[in-house]
């Protein structure tokens, strides 16, 4: 089960207006369940989106990249799972491109006022007949009101539905940010997450809608591994259909810090919806690591923590053996990293400092710690102002059952 | 059980000249196990040593580089399993001085021509009286025919012994090069492996042995990973005593080239056996990566590969889910990567080409390969000359269960 998490309500996913999700069983990989999800969105809805940086992207986000990049009004967004669409070549993105012209045909627009999501297994062909045969019902199925129903359409691997909402006021209109995510393994975004939605019905300029995805992303989806493999088909889209009636917010104006941080909010709760919802998790951790002399030194410190199988599976059997972690801060790739200057803690007690254990760690209480679902391990590196928050979740033997048995 | 690999019989593990090596249980952490090793070598045995690069490096690492760096004549190494001596501070290191004081004592000698070695849990006080007390029934054990005795002496989680011995003709002497290794967790070596002990009785020049240790360690241990954890305590250690009696060998003799080769052939054998034994292997990986501009981008395809848990737990599950080596490749680093001119191969078999599954691909005789014990990724990024080849083991449950477990 999900580390603390459960599926929201429908009704606390609030309604963003301007934004229709519809969904539909096509039998993309297998039969009865739902598979394709379009949403629609209003004219004059403005789009940003961040991409993995995976070198062998997916064909759909080298189209949505396209599409982004052409400056065309987007209009709806389509997602298949099942199958990434990833590993494709040439057939892969002349797939990508007829599922697109096929939603642009039924809705009346253009094909590059669509941006097309695949997520699954890579390196299979897509059946794009199956996708363009659901499309009708995908679009019969429209409505307002289809968060949930759109983030369970998403779902592979994932065992819970993942979804957040906020509503805030802003001159004096209420503003609604609602958004969806999916993801669970093959996860350690760069630049982007696995699949994420986010919509509010606030007008924003272009500019501002661009520098909010960025600010946002860093705080979120650019925070979290599960197993530390970049997927080739992340992808983090921000809509902002105009519809509250508030007057465009650009980066200068008041309520752009208001915005950014409602947005910053759901991203955030999407990124640990995904951690918590980890292949196998039983643990949610956080890694905070200060004192660094910038980010990037605090990330790369984070990351190996966050990413040694060692340290994974002992959290995962509440044993603390933290010698691993001193282990991992000390292969992170920083080159003069004094030791005996930084400080381990874990929770709040300090566990070791002078290069080696702290006088006053008692076992005992770092074993009561380990066994809460949530833990928080920091590190103090001792040697400026940076700092960086890394989210991951634990080792188990569910993560080898779910990813030795994924095909079958 | 390790895969393919057996523990050498005593017979096979032939005598070094000038090398006597002694056991005993000092009861370091665990009973009725040996756990101290001393190794003796002859008056005028030259060393060369390569050591781990994490920060974190171990009391013992500290001391070995102080004591070759100083030049003095290595006169016994003292390994101690059971307790790694690392992240343990100041009190860390007046422990390994310790060691190397008592055991100088006993045998007449400085401390400085000692070398210590410790492997084990890592931040916990290392009982130092009790592997002082021990010396001496560890002196009392000493015998050229120890090999093998050596070799189970410095085991952790290891299941079997490694060791490896080769014979070579040099200048009408017959010359004898054996080693032991041990490791199994915490293998991404990085200039170094666990711990490594090669011995020769070929009189060798020290600048000749010192270019020999780094061509086999960039050939042997510096190609292998199990799990990316960097260790605090990798040391290999190349001992020439020079009582062959052959004319000493310099960088530029006919017979530099022979040895080197023989000791390579050795620590290939010894860092393989450390794959095949890692923890909860059943599947041995050879990942040749070819094509590339250089050997650093190559070495990077091969360990995304390698370090992959989707990978690793695809090949335990013998499963031929190959978009995820097509993923790895892409978020491996290469950042103008062409990924439509790469070739991924599956033993004999052509995987992708052209950015996407060979028309060729069969699965079925993909699953044939993927049943085999040891099995051959090949990727050739067809954009240069430079390959590398990293060695590595399958992801399973014994894995999480062996590193959930492994303190209790």
């Amino acid at each position: 089960m999900p580390v603390s998490y459960a599926a929201p309500d429908a009704e606390s996913l609030y309604p963003v207006r301007g934004v229709r999700l519809g969904a539909t069983e096509a039998h993309v990989r297998k039969p009865n369940r739902k598979d394709v999800l379009v949403m629609e969105l209003a004219a004059g809805s403005k789009v940003a989106g961040v991409f993995t940086q995976n070198r062998f992207c997916a064909a759909p986000v080298i189209l949505c990249k396209e599409h982004l990049a052409g400056g065309h009004e987007i209009r709806a967004l389509l997602v298949n799972t099942g199958n990434a669409n990833a590993g494709t070549g040439e057939d892969g993105l002349r797939h990508a491109r007829e599922s697109c012209e096929a939603l642009a045909r039924l809705i009346g627009c253009a094909p590059e006022q669509i941006l097309p999501f695949s997520t699954g297994v890579i390196m299979e062909p897509l059946p794009v007949d199956r996708i363009i045969a659901g499309l009708p019902a995908g679009i019969d199925d429209l409505h307002e009101h289809h968060w949930l129903r759109a983030a369970e359409t998403i779902m592979t691997t994932d065992i819970v539905a993942k979804g957040a909402s906020r509503q805030i006021a802003l001159g004096g209109r209420t503003v609604t940010v609602t958004g969806i995510s999916k993801g669970s393994g093959m996860i350690h975004p760069n630049m982007a997450t696995m699949l994420g939605y986010i919509a509010t019905d606030a007008a924003v300029s272009q500019q501002a809608l661009d520098s909010i995805i960025d600010h946002a992303v860093n705080r979120s989806f650019n925070c979290i591994t599960v197993d530390g493999d970049t997927s080739t088909n992340d992808s983090l889209i921000l809509i902002a259909t105009g519809r509250s009636g508030n007057d465009e917010i650009g980066p200068a104006d008041d309520d752009y810090v208001r915005l950014r941080d409602a947005i910053t909010d759901v991203a955030i709760e999407l990124a640990q919806a995904i951690v918590r919802d980890g292949e196998g998790a039983t643990k949610f951790m956080t890694i905070q690591v200060e004192g660094g002399r910038d980010q990037a030194e605090c990330r790369k410190v984070g990351y190996a923590i966050a990413h040694s199988p060692l340290i994974k599976t002992a959290f995962f059997a509440s044993d603390p053996n933290l010698g691993r972690i001193l282990a991992a801060i000390g292969y992170a790739g920083i080159e003069d990293l004094d030791v005996s200057a930084l400080k381990l803690y874990l929770g709040d007690q300090l566990v070791a400092e002078h290069g080696g254990r702290a006088a006053s760690y008692v076992e005992e209480k770092a074993a009561a710690v380990m066994q809460a679902a949530e833990i928080t391990v920091r590190v103090d590196l001792n040697r400026g102002e940076a700092a960086a928050t890394v989210w991951t979740c634990d080792f188990s033997y569910d993560y080898v059952k779910i990813n030795a048995d994924y095909r079958s």
